[in-house]
Protein backbone atom coordinates (compact mmCIF):
# COMPACT_ATOMS: atom_id res chain seq x y z
CA UNK A 1 0.00 0.00 0.00
CA UNK A 2 1.03 3.14 -1.08
CA UNK A 3 2.26 5.00 2.11
CA UNK A 4 0.00 8.30 1.49
CA UNK A 5 -2.59 6.57 0.80
CA UNK A 6 -2.16 4.54 4.23
CA UNK A 7 -1.55 7.59 6.76
CA UNK A 8 -4.92 8.42 4.91
CA UNK A 9 -6.83 5.14 5.41
CA UNK A 10 -5.59 5.16 9.19
CA UNK A 11 -9.01 5.43 11.20
CA UNK A 12 -9.73 4.40 14.87
CA UNK A 13 -11.37 1.54 14.37
CA UNK A 14 -14.17 0.17 17.32
CA UNK A 15 -15.55 -2.85 16.02
CA UNK A 16 -13.55 -6.07 15.44
CA UNK A 17 -13.79 -9.65 14.23
CA UNK A 18 -12.77 -12.59 16.63
CA UNK A 19 -9.96 -13.87 14.00
CA UNK A 20 -7.05 -14.11 16.07
CA UNK A 21 -3.82 -11.86 14.98
CA UNK A 22 -0.92 -14.32 15.13
CA UNK A 23 2.20 -13.55 17.03
CA UNK A 24 4.51 -12.84 14.42
CA UNK A 25 2.35 -10.37 12.64
CA UNK A 26 2.02 -8.80 16.14
CA UNK A 27 6.33 -8.43 16.25
CA UNK A 28 6.16 -7.26 13.10
CA UNK A 29 3.87 -3.95 14.58
CA UNK A 30 6.40 -3.84 17.51
CA UNK A 31 9.21 -4.02 14.82
CA UNK A 32 7.53 -1.33 13.05
CA UNK A 33 7.60 0.76 16.29
CA UNK A 34 10.86 0.48 17.08
CA UNK A 35 12.25 1.82 13.97
CA UNK A 36 10.58 5.19 15.23
CA UNK A 37 13.15 8.17 15.53
CA UNK A 38 13.93 8.60 19.66
CA UNK A 39 15.70 11.87 21.25
CA UNK A 40 19.68 11.61 21.08
CA UNK A 41 18.77 7.68 19.82
CA UNK A 42 17.64 6.56 23.74
CA UNK A 43 14.99 3.94 22.89
CA UNK A 44 13.19 4.40 26.01
CA UNK A 45 10.58 2.17 25.25
CA UNK A 46 9.09 -1.16 26.54
CA UNK A 47 6.16 -2.99 24.73
CA UNK A 48 3.85 -5.24 26.72
CA UNK A 49 1.66 -7.69 24.09
CA UNK A 50 -2.04 -8.44 25.27
CA UNK A 51 -3.11 -11.82 23.53
CA UNK A 52 -4.45 -13.86 26.81
CA UNK A 53 -8.51 -13.93 26.91
CA UNK A 54 -7.96 -13.01 30.76
CA UNK A 55 -5.57 -11.02 30.54
CA UNK A 56 -7.58 -8.61 27.68
CA UNK A 57 -11.05 -8.85 29.81
CA UNK A 58 -8.90 -7.24 32.76
CA UNK A 59 -7.46 -5.02 30.78
CA UNK A 60 -10.92 -4.36 28.94
CA UNK A 61 -12.46 -3.76 32.41
CA UNK A 62 -10.21 -1.72 33.84
CA UNK A 63 -9.66 0.92 31.35
CA UNK A 64 -11.50 4.14 30.92
CA UNK A 65 -12.58 3.99 27.38
CA UNK A 66 -11.57 0.57 26.50
CA UNK A 67 -14.68 -1.18 26.04
CA UNK A 68 -13.95 -2.92 22.95
CA UNK A 69 -13.12 -6.63 21.86
CA UNK A 70 -9.96 -6.48 19.94
CA UNK A 71 -8.21 -10.02 19.78
CA UNK A 72 -4.92 -8.29 20.63
CA UNK A 73 -3.50 -5.40 22.39
CA UNK A 74 0.00 -3.67 22.75
CA UNK A 75 0.87 -1.56 25.73
CA UNK A 76 3.36 0.72 24.64
CA UNK A 77 5.20 2.22 27.97
CA UNK A 78 8.48 4.31 28.98
CA UNK A 79 10.93 3.12 31.17
CA UNK A 80 12.31 5.92 33.26
CA UNK A 81 15.85 4.03 33.68
CA UNK A 82 15.70 3.92 29.31
CA UNK A 83 14.59 7.66 29.11
CA UNK A 84 17.02 10.37 29.08
CA UNK A 85 16.85 12.74 32.73
CA UNK A 86 16.96 15.95 33.63
CA UNK A 87 14.92 18.64 31.78
CA UNK A 88 14.79 16.38 28.20
CA UNK A 89 13.77 13.70 30.58
CA UNK A 90 9.94 13.94 28.73
CA UNK A 91 10.94 13.13 25.59
CA UNK A 92 10.12 9.83 26.18
CA UNK A 93 6.91 10.54 25.20
CA UNK A 94 7.08 12.29 21.79
CA UNK A 95 9.50 8.80 21.17
CA UNK A 96 6.79 6.58 21.96
CA UNK A 97 4.23 8.41 20.67
CA UNK A 98 5.88 8.36 16.99
CA UNK A 99 6.29 4.60 17.21
CA UNK A 100 2.94 4.29 18.07
CA UNK A 101 1.64 6.13 14.77
CA UNK A 102 4.20 3.14 13.34
CA UNK A 103 2.27 0.95 14.78
CA UNK A 104 -1.32 2.29 13.68
CA UNK A 105 0.16 2.50 10.12
CA UNK A 106 1.88 -0.44 9.75
CA UNK A 107 -0.83 -2.33 11.10
CA UNK A 108 -3.09 -0.62 8.73
CA UNK A 109 -1.08 -1.47 5.76
CA UNK A 110 -1.40 -5.36 6.38
CA UNK A 111 -5.39 -4.90 6.61
CA UNK A 112 -5.68 -4.71 10.28
CA UNK A 113 -7.61 -2.01 12.57
CA UNK A 114 -6.16 -0.05 15.98
CA UNK A 115 -7.65 2.32 18.44
CA UNK A 116 -4.90 4.07 20.92
CA UNK A 117 -6.40 5.08 24.01
CA UNK A 118 -4.19 7.24 25.57
CA UNK A 119 -2.99 6.63 29.24
CA UNK A 120 -0.20 8.92 30.71
CA UNK A 121 -0.43 11.88 31.79
CA UNK A 122 -3.65 10.72 33.53
CA UNK A 123 -2.87 8.95 36.57
CA UNK A 124 -6.52 7.60 37.15
CA UNK A 125 -6.29 5.63 33.22
CA UNK A 126 -2.72 4.21 33.64
CA UNK A 127 -2.79 3.42 37.68
CA UNK A 128 -5.02 -0.15 37.22
CA UNK A 129 -2.18 -1.20 34.86
CA UNK A 130 0.50 -1.52 37.52
CA UNK A 131 -1.42 -4.30 38.88
CA UNK A 132 -2.80 -6.23 35.90
CA UNK A 133 0.77 -6.52 34.58
CA UNK A 134 2.95 -6.57 37.50
CA UNK A 135 4.96 -3.31 35.96
CA UNK A 136 7.85 -1.62 38.76
CA UNK A 137 7.46 2.27 39.28
CA UNK A 138 10.02 2.62 36.84
CA UNK A 139 7.85 1.70 33.76
CA UNK A 140 5.09 3.98 32.68
CA UNK A 141 2.01 2.89 30.83
CA UNK A 142 1.96 5.65 27.72
CA UNK A 143 -0.93 3.97 25.58
CA UNK A 144 -2.94 1.26 24.93
CA UNK A 145 -2.87 0.13 21.29
CA UNK A 146 -5.98 -2.53 20.36
CA UNK A 147 -5.06 -4.60 17.38
CA UNK A 148 -7.58 -6.96 15.40
CA UNK A 149 -9.20 -7.44 12.13
CA UNK A 150 -11.76 -4.37 11.52
CA UNK A 151 -15.22 -5.05 11.54
CA UNK A 152 -16.50 -1.81 10.42
CA UNK A 153 -15.47 0.24 7.50
CA UNK A 154 -14.53 3.90 7.28
CA UNK A 155 -13.47 6.65 4.66
CA UNK A 156 -9.49 7.38 4.14
CA UNK A 157 -9.36 11.34 4.93
CA UNK A 158 -7.18 13.97 6.17
CA UNK A 159 -8.41 16.56 8.01
CA UNK A 160 -6.36 19.12 6.55
CA UNK A 161 -7.15 22.80 7.25
CA UNK A 162 -5.17 25.85 5.49
CA UNK A 163 -6.09 28.01 8.54
CA UNK A 164 -3.68 25.81 10.47
CA UNK A 165 -0.67 26.37 8.07
CA UNK A 166 1.51 29.70 7.96
CA UNK A 167 4.30 30.65 5.76
CA UNK A 168 7.32 31.59 7.70
CA UNK A 169 5.65 34.18 10.23
CA UNK A 170 2.87 33.44 12.87
CA UNK A 171 -0.42 35.78 12.63
CA UNK A 172 -3.20 35.74 15.02
CA UNK A 173 -6.69 33.71 13.46
CA UNK A 174 -9.55 32.75 15.15
CA UNK A 175 -9.90 28.91 15.21
CA UNK A 176 -12.83 26.90 16.05
CA UNK A 177 -11.75 24.82 18.62
CA UNK A 178 -13.67 20.90 18.65
CA UNK A 179 -16.06 20.55 21.34
CA UNK A 180 -14.26 19.63 24.35
CA UNK A 181 -15.77 16.33 26.01
CA UNK A 182 -13.95 16.78 28.67
CA UNK A 183 -16.86 16.23 31.34
CA UNK A 184 -17.03 12.44 30.32
CA UNK A 185 -13.06 12.04 31.58
CA UNK B 1 6.39 2.98 -1.68
CA UNK B 2 6.08 0.07 0.90
CA UNK B 3 4.63 0.65 3.81
CA UNK B 4 6.62 -1.06 6.14
CA UNK B 5 10.04 -0.06 3.71
CA UNK B 6 8.98 3.03 4.16
CA UNK B 7 9.12 2.73 8.02
CA UNK B 8 12.22 0.71 8.08
CA UNK B 9 14.04 3.47 4.97
CA UNK B 10 12.70 6.68 7.37
CA UNK B 11 16.28 8.17 9.04
CA UNK B 12 17.67 11.45 10.45
CA UNK B 13 19.28 12.83 7.49
CA UNK B 14 21.95 16.02 8.23
CA UNK B 15 23.19 16.05 4.67
CA UNK B 16 21.11 18.30 2.24
CA UNK B 17 20.79 19.43 -1.45
CA UNK B 18 20.14 22.97 -1.99
CA UNK B 19 17.14 21.89 -4.43
CA UNK B 20 13.75 23.85 -3.00
CA UNK B 21 11.38 21.66 -1.77
CA UNK B 22 8.11 22.96 -3.63
CA UNK B 23 4.94 24.51 -2.06
CA UNK B 24 2.83 21.85 -3.04
CA UNK B 25 4.58 19.26 -1.41
CA UNK B 26 5.02 21.07 1.75
CA UNK B 27 1.36 21.37 2.11
CA UNK B 28 1.05 17.35 1.55
CA UNK B 29 3.41 16.64 4.49
CA UNK B 30 0.79 18.60 6.28
CA UNK B 31 -1.95 16.69 4.57
CA UNK B 32 -0.62 13.71 6.01
CA UNK B 33 0.20 15.06 9.64
CA UNK B 34 -3.89 16.03 10.23
CA UNK B 35 -4.57 12.64 9.19
CA UNK B 36 -3.10 11.76 12.55
CA UNK B 37 -5.30 10.19 15.37
CA UNK B 38 -5.91 13.12 18.11
CA UNK B 39 -7.15 12.64 21.51
CA UNK B 40 -11.37 13.26 21.38
CA UNK B 41 -10.05 14.90 17.89
CA UNK B 42 -9.17 17.89 18.97
CA UNK B 43 -7.05 18.53 16.59
CA UNK B 44 -4.86 20.52 18.60
CA UNK B 45 -1.89 21.38 16.23
CA UNK B 46 -0.43 24.41 13.79
CA UNK B 47 2.25 24.30 10.96
CA UNK B 48 4.64 27.06 10.32
CA UNK B 49 6.05 26.33 6.93
CA UNK B 50 9.75 28.18 6.68
CA UNK B 51 10.87 28.08 3.05
CA UNK B 52 12.28 32.14 3.72
CA UNK B 53 16.35 32.04 3.12
CA UNK B 54 16.30 34.97 6.05
CA UNK B 55 14.14 33.06 8.52
CA UNK B 56 15.80 29.80 7.89
CA UNK B 57 18.85 31.32 8.91
CA UNK B 58 17.50 32.92 11.91
CA UNK B 59 15.75 29.94 12.96
CA UNK B 60 19.33 27.98 12.35
CA UNK B 61 21.44 30.43 14.39
CA UNK B 62 18.93 30.12 17.53
CA UNK B 63 18.34 26.27 17.47
CA UNK B 64 20.25 24.31 19.70
CA UNK B 65 20.56 21.22 17.71
CA UNK B 66 19.74 23.06 14.57
CA UNK B 67 22.61 23.85 12.18
CA UNK B 68 21.82 21.92 9.66
CA UNK B 69 21.09 23.51 5.71
CA UNK B 70 17.89 22.28 5.00
CA UNK B 71 16.00 24.01 2.06
CA UNK B 72 12.49 23.85 4.15
CA UNK B 73 11.51 23.53 7.79
CA UNK B 74 7.85 22.80 8.82
CA UNK B 75 7.72 24.01 12.67
CA UNK B 76 4.86 21.70 14.52
CA UNK B 77 3.11 23.74 17.45
CA UNK B 78 0.34 22.87 19.96
CA UNK B 79 -2.08 25.93 20.45
CA UNK B 80 -3.38 25.65 23.85
CA UNK B 81 -6.69 27.30 22.70
CA UNK B 82 -7.68 23.98 20.55
CA UNK B 83 -6.01 21.36 23.44
CA UNK B 84 -8.08 20.04 25.95
CA UNK B 85 -8.33 21.39 29.60
CA UNK B 86 -7.35 19.74 32.41
CA UNK B 87 -5.84 16.51 33.69
CA UNK B 88 -6.27 15.59 29.53
CA UNK B 89 -4.08 18.45 28.56
CA UNK B 90 -0.96 17.05 27.62
CA UNK B 91 -2.40 14.84 25.27
CA UNK B 92 -1.72 17.91 22.39
CA UNK B 93 2.02 16.59 22.80
CA UNK B 94 1.55 12.77 22.03
CA UNK B 95 -1.06 14.32 19.26
CA UNK B 96 1.40 16.43 17.38
CA UNK B 97 3.69 13.32 17.84
CA UNK B 98 2.19 11.09 16.16
CA UNK B 99 1.58 14.15 12.92
CA UNK B 100 5.53 14.53 13.03
CA UNK B 101 6.09 10.81 12.26
CA UNK B 102 3.50 11.35 9.38
CA UNK B 103 5.14 14.21 7.93
CA UNK B 104 8.30 12.07 8.65
CA UNK B 105 7.45 9.11 6.35
CA UNK B 106 5.29 11.30 4.10
CA UNK B 107 8.47 12.83 3.10
CA UNK B 108 10.30 9.52 3.04
CA UNK B 109 8.42 8.04 0.44
CA UNK B 110 8.29 10.99 -1.71
CA UNK B 111 12.43 11.12 -1.50
CA UNK B 112 13.06 13.34 0.86
CA UNK B 113 14.48 13.51 3.64
CA UNK B 114 13.93 15.43 7.49
CA UNK B 115 15.69 15.59 10.30
CA UNK B 116 13.48 16.18 13.84
CA UNK B 117 14.47 18.54 16.44
CA UNK B 118 12.73 18.16 19.41
CA UNK B 119 12.03 21.58 21.54
CA UNK B 120 9.22 21.71 24.22
CA UNK B 121 9.42 20.65 26.84
CA UNK B 122 13.09 22.08 27.35
CA UNK B 123 11.88 25.89 27.41
CA UNK B 124 15.37 27.25 26.26
CA UNK B 125 14.97 25.02 23.33
CA UNK B 126 11.54 26.56 21.93
CA UNK B 127 12.00 30.31 23.78
CA UNK B 128 13.72 31.66 20.96
CA UNK B 129 10.58 30.60 18.48
CA UNK B 130 8.60 33.53 20.32
CA UNK B 131 10.27 36.19 18.73
CA UNK B 132 11.24 34.70 15.19
CA UNK B 133 7.42 33.48 14.57
CA UNK B 134 5.75 36.21 16.62
CA UNK B 135 4.02 33.57 18.41
CA UNK B 136 1.24 34.33 21.07
CA UNK B 137 1.50 32.73 24.33
CA UNK B 138 -0.69 29.87 23.97
CA UNK B 139 1.14 28.28 20.93
CA UNK B 140 3.51 26.21 21.66
CA UNK B 141 6.56 24.97 19.25
CA UNK B 142 6.86 20.90 19.85
CA UNK B 143 9.79 20.50 17.37
CA UNK B 144 11.23 21.73 13.75
CA UNK B 145 11.19 19.29 11.34
CA UNK B 146 14.04 20.00 8.59
CA UNK B 147 12.77 18.45 4.80
CA UNK B 148 15.03 18.26 1.96
CA UNK B 149 16.78 16.31 -0.69
CA UNK B 150 19.11 14.23 1.09
CA UNK B 151 22.29 14.33 0.55
CA UNK B 152 23.76 11.61 2.50
CA UNK B 153 22.41 7.31 2.47
CA UNK B 154 21.62 5.40 5.21
CA UNK B 155 20.49 2.11 5.42
CA UNK B 156 17.07 1.44 6.09
CA UNK B 157 16.75 -0.05 9.51
CA UNK B 158 15.06 -1.48 12.48
CA UNK B 159 16.14 -1.13 16.15
CA UNK B 160 13.83 -3.79 17.68
CA UNK B 161 15.28 -5.57 20.66
CA UNK B 162 13.49 -8.72 21.43
CA UNK B 163 14.35 -7.81 25.32
CA UNK B 164 11.61 -5.05 24.91
CA UNK B 165 8.75 -7.19 24.28
CA UNK B 166 6.28 -8.68 26.91
CA UNK B 167 3.50 -11.42 26.40
CA UNK B 168 0.78 -10.57 28.81
CA UNK B 169 2.62 -9.83 32.32
CA UNK B 170 6.04 -7.64 32.46
CA UNK B 171 8.56 -9.50 34.15
CA UNK B 172 11.87 -8.06 35.45
CA UNK B 173 14.59 -7.71 32.84
CA UNK B 174 18.23 -5.86 32.98
CA UNK B 175 17.96 -3.36 30.09
CA UNK B 176 21.16 -1.70 28.83
CA UNK B 177 20.37 1.97 28.61
CA UNK B 178 21.47 4.09 25.45
CA UNK B 179 24.78 5.99 26.69
CA UNK B 180 22.69 9.84 27.42
CA UNK B 181 24.84 12.61 26.08
CA UNK B 182 22.61 14.85 27.84
CA UNK B 183 25.52 17.09 29.20
CA UNK B 184 25.39 18.87 25.84
CA UNK B 185 22.08 19.78 26.53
Amino acid sequence: MNVLDCIYKRRSIRKYSQKPVDDETLITLVKAATAAPTACNTQPWEFIIVTDDEVRKELKSKLYFGNYDAPAAIVVCGNMKLAMSGPVKDFWIQDCSAAIENILLAATSMGLGTLWIGLHPVESNYRPLYKIFDLPKEVIPLAVIFVGYPEEEKEPRTQFNEKRIYWNKYEPRKHRARKKNTKKL
